[in-house]
């Protein structure tokens, strides 16, 4: 680690109209920031080109009822002088517990202006017979700027100090203005899902097509503005640059979605309220998130960029030797695609837990989670090689878990009668495999709060490490939203309690992720966007998994559950629908969609059926030393080649949109002089992900650094190559 | 045990203008019930006169945003047929674990109304092509009432059924239609105080007077309507009838106001709302508390009546041996006073828990609950026979705990630096003595759901065995209320949790009690109204204990932490307040205000100052065999005998307000034959609580059977006897 401080001509500070200027370390970045009339005002420029114009910056205060008498609440908007200025440049390289690459070189110049707004006000006297007292007040706020090579990330601080120590925040004010009616991939803002269908428009078109974009998918949940949509933003200019606005290290405060002035072009950050509609309640010392701004004239530096990482404080846990990458499969699909359920009995309209003898109920015959099966899939990770087994409705309440304002839903530690927890697991290590918890907290959040520690004991118990959680439904407490300050606390708790107990979390519903996971490596796994599970209810589109790694998966890794080799459900189902990609474009996404924790997601008798094109599934690291964006954009192709960790084997992955895509791959990134075996799995040449999906070729060839392969990838397919060095 | 099943002439169901009438087991008490154009209505007469005017029952339903299309919510108000009616007899003799009594009886007749609700309407087709199908709806609800020779309870109760599972309280509408402009002693409806000074107006005069009521004392948070008021309200009609109404075994519901309309002196319930503004989220089976009216012509009746307690569940606690009455003095009342802190630094404008080492901290040197003090009052308690010593303070967090919507204010188990817990406890039981726990919650319920179990274990490990929880400012969760559905199963989650590491709960700022401490004997204890504290504050009326038993303590006893016999606070502090009662008036709250938890609250220099008064409390009991109430007029005075618990001593207490009362104390309790030593504690002839507080006399005599006993109580003041039996 290396840190420098630069000296700022303070004379600078004296001259009214002061605008300061820092570049990125190899200078195609360069940030503006001054004081405009009293506001923080800041912009960005990449080489030479405007992505952020002039922009204020400021949050908007509540007051509080228990504040002084007489005593106006003041914004921290305007009335801002500089006192301070100070540069410096950081420069290391870390390595993470896991990632898409060994080393992660965090190098940036930093820019902290520390302001101060000043004022007087009269206080009403607290003893009779004496005057009105006038009050000096004085508050101080740093904005603290990282200049990257691929972008910035900003945030507020604000020190303890005697006129700021408690503080209510009505609204954020962070202003992003662009230069331009850009191209957006864009989805709702909502306070409670970011599962939509992504859209497509140009900026100046999101209002027109905001209702359709509700109703699309049918997903949307709290929306608040008809130009208001979620990060991660990506954009493209006209003129080809690529912007990313999103943040990093969200904790203990709201998550911050974009709304845009349609005339200006003028994004605001619009944070999740709490159940009074307050967006935050702040205690100096404290900061918000850093608010990020990726920029690049090549795609691929979306994808490759460790920004949002790098802002998030390097790793608290002491002892990470527990956590590990993981391939997984469960007893999961057959219950979304609506073959076998969740719940035990039809008995009951509705469930009281402390109520129910679970021995004596009538199990309706439908159950999942039961002995025999888990066994199968047990059986079926050992002998290929996955690690562990999810099993979702294994424990007693699914009969009427959502939705109902229920409180006490789940207790996360009583089976049902047909499943066997110390055979299970007995059974399932004895053949080297774990079990995957699985707690659907119903969005009780209470509720699971009260049970975490037994629930965690639990687990240690009957030795699982690592637990995914659901959020599906309201939240309870009501009124509270999926990504307000006091959820994101939750989510954060839940981290850090498993951590305690050397549990790994899979959070689905929660928030979109921010890069915590630098800081808590437990954290391996989310939802937060639209899976695989949409495959058999609206579907996902072609180019859905062509959008998500340039949005979504900038905060961290997705638990999209990719695999589905049988794309017609119909084949062994009711289930009318049909996965949107082909079979093939269904292994690319193993590469493509990186995460630590991989799911094959369909079930054991699928895989038979494909056992060919499966082996790549056993096949593929989920770990790596290395990764190369070798192409993208975004809703149309990303190809990338990844080293697997502590080898030197390679794998490479490409997926593309329903235009289909011919990749010209060159293989300079193999060890020179070294000989590989390379397989490699693509579309057959009439593939088709709607009307030839499971049309796939298998090739097997020696390759060596230089050889170039040329691939087609059909429409709504993809490719998968394996290279295993000899 | 005894139930007998009354039948009832279903032949009267077949008329349209059914009127069903039910009497207490003596006859005195009788209740109508019919169907009034489809709406439950019933009305309570005692002895000939009008109790309750025919009043309608039944609660207004919210719709629920996940309804299915095209249902539409309907009320459970009206539309209702009488299906069924069901009439018993029940008699049983039961002991409390503690009490004013050794046996109580519980002697009620029961009417069960069942009711229905019967309607088609047309549903929306879920697959095109298919017509809008008609559907059937039909719904039960049985109001179940209890008619006991002192008054009436009445419930609602929902079995499951199909068109009933769950459902959303807007509001509950149950009236009750005064027959008169009667005399009340109310305090302002609140959703988050009752800490508020009582009123005595006719019905018709709480509306001007309201804002008085609020503004007095300065204690109301969150008022609802110029009419509204909190139960237990006691009423006394103009022909001398005592009318009080309240609500029994309120689990996992919203506390209940009563809102009037003054025009037509009909109260109607008015619940407290979570943060959206909803009453209440509901799951069949299940039922609301009960709704209490007590009756009689005499006033001592309202005191002695175990309804509420009756209309609670048995005991549910298998053990209940480690639960016991407990007299006990604290490191409180200095505080209180303004003479020593809760917290221990000034260091910090605020504090955040995880960042500061205590150990290097510059203490203030005004914090109380140090070593050498708390030995000083484990001392004082051992050598007067008080078994537990309260510590408020103990714990790190007081220096910024209070209405700064901090979420982690405290964890419950870390002791500030000057206070050594493991030191202090053992010392504590080598004397006998045990040290009393102290949770102020800050009402950071959710703070203190993740600490409490690691907090009881901590006070297990120390031999800690109750606690006093606290619940001072706004409710975090945001948005919610000290009375709220949610909160009161935060309570009882408490005290459930509690019960399970044998831990007796004594609860401040809680919700109102109403009765539970049947079904769970460890709640020994709780505020809920104005207690001593605002001796210190703003004061309470002379009168204030004398409205207390008829009101607050319907529901439960009370910790009013009595015993204040320095009652001029300036003689040892800089606060300027004196207490509202004599010296001896002190004396007679321990025999007056029944709990089996009662503080010695005054300093032990104090007491050392007044050894002579001070014998009354190390003698007195706090668990009775026995209690005669022999005098009582709501807000005039009240005269209570009663018997220590295994044991032929009697201790009698009489109080009263600020015109003063004479008494003439008739013996006949006691043992007939038997000899008593007594010591009487008086007021001096020219003793007032104002004037000349602390003039007392004490004077020792033998007395026996049927002796009669003059007794001049001050303005303020009261007197307190002992009698121990030969």
């Amino acid at each position: 680690m290396r840190k420098t401080i630069l000296a700022i001509g303070c004379c600078l500070l004296a001259i009214g109209l002061h605008a300061t200027e820092v570049k990125s370390p190899n200078g195609n970045i360069v940030l503006n920031f001054n004081i405009e009339d009293g506001r923080p005002t800041y912009s960005v420029n990449y080489k030479g080109r405007a992505v952020i114009l002039p922009s204020h910056l400021g949050l908007e205060l509540a007051r509080d009822k228990h504040a002084s008498m007489g005593e106006k609440e003041r914004d921290l908007m305007d009335g801002f002088t500089l006192e301070r200025e100070d540069t410096s440049t950081f420069d290391e390289t870390w390595q993470p517990v896991w990632g898409e690459t060994r080393n992660i070189r965090n190098h940036y110049n930093e820019y902290a202006a520390t302001l101060s707004q000043q004022w007087r006000e009269n206080v009403k006297p607290t003893r009779p017979g004496i005057h009105w007292q006038p009050r000096h007040h004085r508050r101080e706020m740093i904005i603290r700027f990282r200049i990257y090579d691929d972008g910035v990330g900003f945030r507020y601080e604000f020190p303890q100090q005697p006129d700021l120590n408690y503080f209510l925040i009505k609204e954020e004010r962070s202003e992003f203005a662009m230069a331009g009616d850009h191209t957006a991939w864009w989805i709702p803002g909502d306070y409670d899902t970011q599962e939509q269908v992504t859209q497509e428009t140009k900026l100046s078109e999101i209002r027109s097509r905001f209702q359709e974009a509700v109703n699309w998918g049918n997903s949307s949940v709290a929306v608040f503005s008809e130009t208001g949509v979620q990060t991660a933003l990506q954009m493209k200019t006209n003129d080809g640059l690529y912007i990313n606005l999103h943040e990093a290290a969200c904790l203990d405060y709201a998550t911050m979605h974009l709304n845009l002035n349609d005339t200006t072009m003028v994004f605001t950050s619009w944070l999740t309220p709490d159940a009074t509609g307050l967006k935050g309640c702040m205690q100096t010392p404290c900061e918000t998130p850093w608010r990020t701004i990726m920029v690049s004239d090549d795609a691929r530096d979306m994808l490759s960029s460790n920004l949002i990482l790098n802002l998030n404080e390097p790793c608290k846990l002491e002892d990470t030797s527990w956590i590990h990458p993981t391939k997984y499969c469960g007893v999961w699909w057959e219950m979304i695609v609506g073959k076998s359920n969740w719940h035990y009995t039809d008995d009951y309209p509705s469930i009281h837990l402390d109520k129910i003898d679970w021995k004596a109920v009538k199990p309706h015959g439908r159950h999942a989670a039961n002995n025999e099966k888990v066994k199968r899939y047990i059986d079926f990770a050992a002998k290929n090689g996955l690690q562990e087994v999810l099993v979702e409705g294994w424990n007693v309440g699914w009969e009427d878990w959502a939705n109902h304002w229920k409180r006490d839903v789940f207790d996360f530690v009583t089976p049902y009668p047909d499943f066997d927890i110390k055979m299970l697991n007995d059974y399932a290590h004895s053949k080297g495999v774990k079990l995957l918890m699985h707690h659907e907290t119903s969005s009780s959040t209470q509720n699971y709060e009260r049970h975490i520690k037994e629930a965690y004991q639990l687990m240690n118990h009957y030795g699982y490490d690592a637990v995914k959680t659901g959020y599906v439904g309201d939240i309870i407490p009501r009124g509270d939203h999926h990504f307000s300050q006091s959820m994101n606390n939750h989510y954060l708790y839940v981290i850090q309690e498993a951590a305690k107990h050397h549990i790994m979390v899979n959070s689905h519903e929660a928030t979109r992720p921010t890069g915590l996971c630098r800081t808590y490596p437990n954290l391996v796994g989310g939802e937060s966007a639209r899976g695989t599970e949409y495959e058999a209810f609206h579907g996902n589109n072609p180019d859905h998994t062509c959008i998500l790694p340039f949005t979504r998966l900038q905060g961290g890794p997705m638990d999209y559950t990719p695999g589905i080799l049988e794309t017609e459900l119909k084949t062994w189902s009711d289930n009318p629908h049909q996965v949107g990609t082909t079979l093939v474009g269904q292994l690319a996404l193993y590469v493509t969609m990186y995460s630590p924790l991989q799911m094959a997601a369909d079930l054991p008798e699928n895989y038979e059926k494909f056992d060919d094109a499966f082996q790549f599934i056993r096949d593929v690291a989920c770990d790596w030393d290395d990764s190369r964006y070798l192409e993208a954009e975004p809703a149309d192709y990303i190809t990338v080649a990844r080293k697997a960790k502590g080898t030197d084997n390679w794998f490479v992955g490409g997926k593309c949109d329903e235009q289909g895509h011919q990749t010209t791959l060159r293989l300079d990134f193999l060890d020179k002089g070294r000989k590989y075996d390379c397989t490699i799995y693509a579309d057959a040449k009439d593939a088709h992900w709607k009307t030839n999906p499971k049309a796939y070729t298998i090739s097997h060839r020696t390759v060596k650094q230089g050889d170039v392969l040329k691939l087609k990838e059909a429409s709504g397919g993809g490719f998968a190559i394996s290279l295993i060095a000899k």
